[in-house]
């Protein structure tokens, strides 16, 4: 199995699919370890599936019914092979089970006890036990340690945690690491009055892991969009491929735990590490998911998403309509504080609007309608019908005698541009409201601030699609392997051959060729030690600036031959670039997510303050474009104070130029321009540091 | 009236806080321009009273009795003067009004029409003369341009929002520039289960301002916190210094607009021009305030922080219990990421909690039960009697059957620190446990953020506090005013004078004076031009560094002698100090918080990221290292790379005396360190910049 495409390599890839279909959506279902004792997990689990339509049957030794229905001694008698099997027994007698189960051709087992990686090395071999009953059969397993997962639309609760049973059918997907999240996220959603069309929680992940889930909900006709939560993620690669192809069929949203150092006890947790939280929200953005940072987002966002979505666009304009300004106030600050675009309505729309509201109103976008009076209707579609305007955000408190939400929404809605309504209010009077707008599809949200997240996930959404339907720039094609040690000056070398351009140099050996060399060369010039061994070479001493004549070439050639080193008398000399702007730009190799490229801004104030952006490779034009506007100090990009304005074209065949690089050589571990010094003369690669795995 | 005591100067001042207690909490009411039309204002606002239990009376120029009341036909000779009177009548005739209410007596009025301040020249000078009004009779305005106001402890709905009538008695007062975030903050509330003991909505704010209502707050019995909105603050330091009173008396959390442009349409709402965003927050957050990011935080914040607050502290232990892994790593995540202190628990209390859990689970802090067992209670017990803990933060799912959570935490809460629940679960399954947990008083929340969120909130108003009672450093004294220009030198005499340092220097005029100085320096010596006409010195080629031999000099001198300047041949030379880390200190006025103090990293990349802090001045100590901690590249401070360990004594001390000039000085305008740097020879001022005020 490879980490780029696990499918393709799998002999019973299509088997196993099939399986996870099976064990998700069942006709038929197996309890193992079921039992009359209320008290005991088996007849809760019964109880759970007390309105299950389907085939459901006991396992137990010795019983011949349990709860009325039919018991068999063990998985490898059922009279015919089920779909699910819930093992409800003590985990060291799970992988019997399992092999019962996959004997009889069942189609996956969801295990509910602990026991497993998550609590040390007995449990770790239970585990390996059963991934490997997996691996070699196809059967496929929920879990172990977790919650497990509702399917409404099947009235299968695999799960028998209170309440969720009641969780209604409904068009969002909820797909967890954590079986807690996976009910936070559930219970949430119907807070919303949202329906689940598949809640499940992935616990330790032995078997069916998020990308598997997602794979299959892209072609879910029950779910318009999928909720995420991910805490580790050990093969980050495969779910990335994934996403690229699920994204563009229906909207993914997603959190991502572990901003923090919270390490110790997340591996408590589910046995997982968590990896490099920016790599993984990176990653995940490139996909086309929008990443949000709480629950309470996750599912509001997922809410207003199942509702619709933008058409792919780079960039969107957003109008609001408000009927008290305050709101509207906060609204428009929220959404410039996250960069949006709110054009002003075109002059057509303003002077329509100016005649349906009294003349102390801003209709220029913001509208503030005032108290929402009789013509509110026919402002918003007004707005929403505004060539400029992709989505209409629309606030008025509940005022049942002056305002219909579901009415005055209602034209706007027909110009099939999204229209989403935010209110307040007492609960008995929002009711009714709230009814009538979840029949028209337009979503609802209870608050100012909830508009602006809803805005920013729709566009988010537009504008990754947008992306990811443009071409990658940085494809690998077949090279020859490289091997041995890089100095700089190999280093700049295989720059060059990747169309990165360094200063003039040469490579001198000895004092005689470093006067010969230094002739030819532009002043004033740069004398740095050329040596593998010497990491740090400006720490050292290595890097003479600013050389002018021969004296100073002498006296430069006299203090880096004072550096101890394996390769003494060779020097780069190379000629000094121009002031400008210094950037970052950099390869690695994440352990998950495969070659990362990342950019950030030079210098030690933006390395202190941690102000980078990083990308899977290979990447597009636009991937680094996006890159660059995330870095908190972008405006030094474009000609601040006195420095030039950078030529942002440059940057990105640089980055993508990286990206290449790893992806056509799995040797390099790691590669380095640091700086790449942005001037009137372009792009420069000052340094190049490339480190090649061990081994190679 | 001066800025920064409003009361002491206004010989009205007592009987204005009378007036505007009786506007508030009104015994009596008369509604002027009550009318037996139901569609009109003065209609709903006799309906809206209609609970009312003190006299209600009418103003009309014909009726005789209007829906019951007596009617009257002029404030001026109603028979007793009421609290407050409800203006329903058109702009123009309220100024009359008002002259009227004066003369009988009249607490307050509040305006329910607009047309005033926010909506031309007209309503300008209509607005201009209820402020006189108030201004010389003491009668109090809220309004004009807002909703209203609602107490509901005196069943008083002064505004005919549907809905607000039955809002619920509470403890948490919302005080809101504007009408719509007053009601949206009243709905948030309610929809939390809070009470409300006022919210008042304070439009244009003619005359009763926010510090006004903070101020009589802050006394009031029924109100345990404060939520606050802030648009534009025209007086900010009378803001200030009012907060500085009211929250050692009870909690205030502010919501405050506009952190980014949105000047022209908040013009047009209120009439007031916003000001600095982060100017605004520094100084709530100094005066002890919670400042939030949305209206669904404050209204949260404010019902969790109406529970209890912290006791002062600077460092606040926080504890997790947890019912689910999942929702506990994003609990322990958030609390981190926002910088909180979550310590492992004493040895003896994990010890304790051992023996009550299976051995899979993790006890250090956050604690992990798995599914809440029995033992539950106890566990939350033992961690909140930990030492190291000061607030406990729980979460646990709905399960009624395994776990009660008014009684799992009755134990915990006896010990007297703050607990906080959170938890999700199906609506009908949540409602008991809810109200059994209100009637504990212990705050309950709906998702593992919102436990973040509490903590944020408990641990800012502790810390605030805390630093409110320590004494403040920067006190001014009387001093003999600045007059003339500043160039460095002077400037660095002025800096000197405050304790800040500057390296050896001689001021110099002419080419033999310099030769003469250059001698006694220790080299090299960077030579600037001294000439308070040249601005930027180093743009224009003044400043030479690394000056080490005579020669050196005369080509600098010859250099900056090319440089256009009044006053010819004056340079200054000066030791150039040790490298290190450069900081801006400055000093500025704002028009509405007085003198504030600005703390920067130097150059250009942290000027791009726009990496600072600000504070008014005085400082203290624990102000300057509230900002430090702010700064987003902090880490430059304490030994990065190659750099020196700041120290962070010597920055407070700078900063500081920057402020007590701007305080002993209200002649300068302007005054700023750049750079300051740090090394290990301490602080020094390497440039300064005085700016006086014109007219000094």
């Amino acid at each position: 199995m490879t980490p780029f495409d696990a499918d393709a390599a799998d002999p019973l890839a299509s088997k196993r699919r099939q399986n996870l279909q099976r064990l998700l959506t069942p006709r038929s279902i197996a309890v193992v370890g079921a039992s009359a004792d209320p008290g005991k997990a088996g007849s809760q689990a019964m109880r759970s599936l007390s309105r299950f339509p389907g085939k459901l049957m006991a396992v137990h030794p010795r019983e011949r019914e349990i709860q009325g229905f039919p018991c068999y001694p063990s998985l490898s008698v059922l009279p015919e092979p089920v779909d699910l099997a819930i093992l409800a027994i003590p985990a060291q007698h799970c992988v019997q089970a399992a092999r019962d189960a996959a004997a009889r051709g069942v189609g996956g087992i969801f295990i509910i006890s602990g026991g497993f990686g998550e609590s040390g090395e007995a449990g770790q071999a239970l585990q390996e036990q059963l991934a490997e009953v997996c691996r070699s059969t196809g059967l496929r397993l929920l879990g172990p340690n977790t919650s497990g997962f509702v399917n409404p639309h099947q009235a299968c609760v695999a799960s028998f945690v209170p309440g969720v049973g009641q969780l209604a059918a409904g068009r969002v997907a909820v797909v967890a690491q954590s079986g807690g999240i996976n009910l936070t996220l559930s219970f949430l959603l119907n807070r919303l009055g949202e329906g689940i069309s598949l809640a499940v929680g992935l616990g330790n992940a032995v078997d069916v892991g998020s990308a598997d889930v997602l794979s299959l909900l892209g072609d879910d006709p029950h779910t318009a969009v999928i909720a995420l939560h991910l805490e580790g993620v050990p093969q980050g690669r495969h779910l990335f491929e994934t996403l690229k192809k699920v994204t563009p069929k229906k909207p993914v949203v997603a959190l991502v735990a572990g901003r923090s150092d919270i390490g110790e006890f997340a591996v408590s947790h589910t046995g997982n590490l968590i990896g490099s939280w920016e790599r993984t929200a990176a990653a995940l953005t490139q996909a086309g998911v929008v990443v949000v940072d709480s629950t309470e987002e996750l599912a509001q966002a997922a809410a207003v998403l199942a509702a619709g979505r933008l058409r792919p666009n780079e960039r969107n304009g957003f109008a609001v309509v408000t009927g008290q300004a305050g709101p509207g106030l906060l609204i428009v600050d929220g959404l410039k504080t996250a960069g949006l675009f709110v054009p002003e309505l075109a002059p057509a729309t303003i002077q329509t609007i100016g005649t349906l509201l009294p003349p102390m109103t801003y209709v220029k976008n913001p509208v503030d309608t005032g108290r929402p009076s009789p013509t509110f209707p026919e402002i918003v579609r007004h707005v929403a019908a505004d060539p400029r305007i992709d989505a209409t955000l629309v606030f008025a408190l509940s005022e049942p005698s002056v305002l219909d939400p579901a009415k005055a929404l209602r034209p706007a809605v027909a110009l099939g541009k999204p229209v989403v309504f935010g209110t307040l209010g007492m609960a008995a009077d929002l009711e009714g409201p709230l009814a009538s707008l979840r029949d028209l599809g337009i979503p609802a949200v209870l608050s100012p601030e909830r508009l602006v997240l809803a805005a920013r996930c729709l566009d988010a959404d537009a504008r990754a699609q947008w992306r990811l339907a443009r071409p990658l720039s940085g494809q690998a094609g077949v090279v020859e392997a490289l091997s041995g040690k890089f100095d700089e000056a190999r280093g700049k070398e295989l720059l060059a051959q990747y169309g990165i351009r360094s200063p003039q140099r040469k490579l001198c050996v000895g004092r005689e060729q470093a006067l010969a060399a230094f002739a030819g060369l532009s002043k004033p010039v740069v004398v740095k030690i050329a040596a593998a061994d010497v990491a740090h070479k400006t720490e050292a001493g290595g890097v003479v600036l600013n050389v002018r004549t021969d004296a100073d070439l002498r006296q430069a050639l006299d203090a880096i031959a004072r550096i101890p080193t394996a390769t003494p008398g060779r020097v780069l000399l190379e000629e000094m670039a121009p002031a400008g702007v210094e950037l970052i730009v950099g390869g690695v190799r994440d352990p998950s997510w495969g070659p990362c490229v990342v950019i950030g801004l030079g210098g030690v104030t933006a390395e202190a303050m941690a102000d980078s952006a990083v990308r899977l490779a290979p990447l597009g034009r636009e991937d680094v474009n996006e890159m660059l506007a995330s870095l908190r100090g972008k405006q030094l990009l474009d000609g601040f104070r006195n420095l030039p304005v950078c030529d942002r074209g440059a940057i990105a065949e640089a980055a993508i130029a990286i990206g290449r690089a790893l992806m056509e050589h799995p040797e390099i571990a790691e590669i380095e321009i640091n700086p790449l010094r942005m001037s009137q003369d372009g792009a420069l690669a000052l340094d190049a540091l490339v480190v090649l795995r061990s081994g190679s």
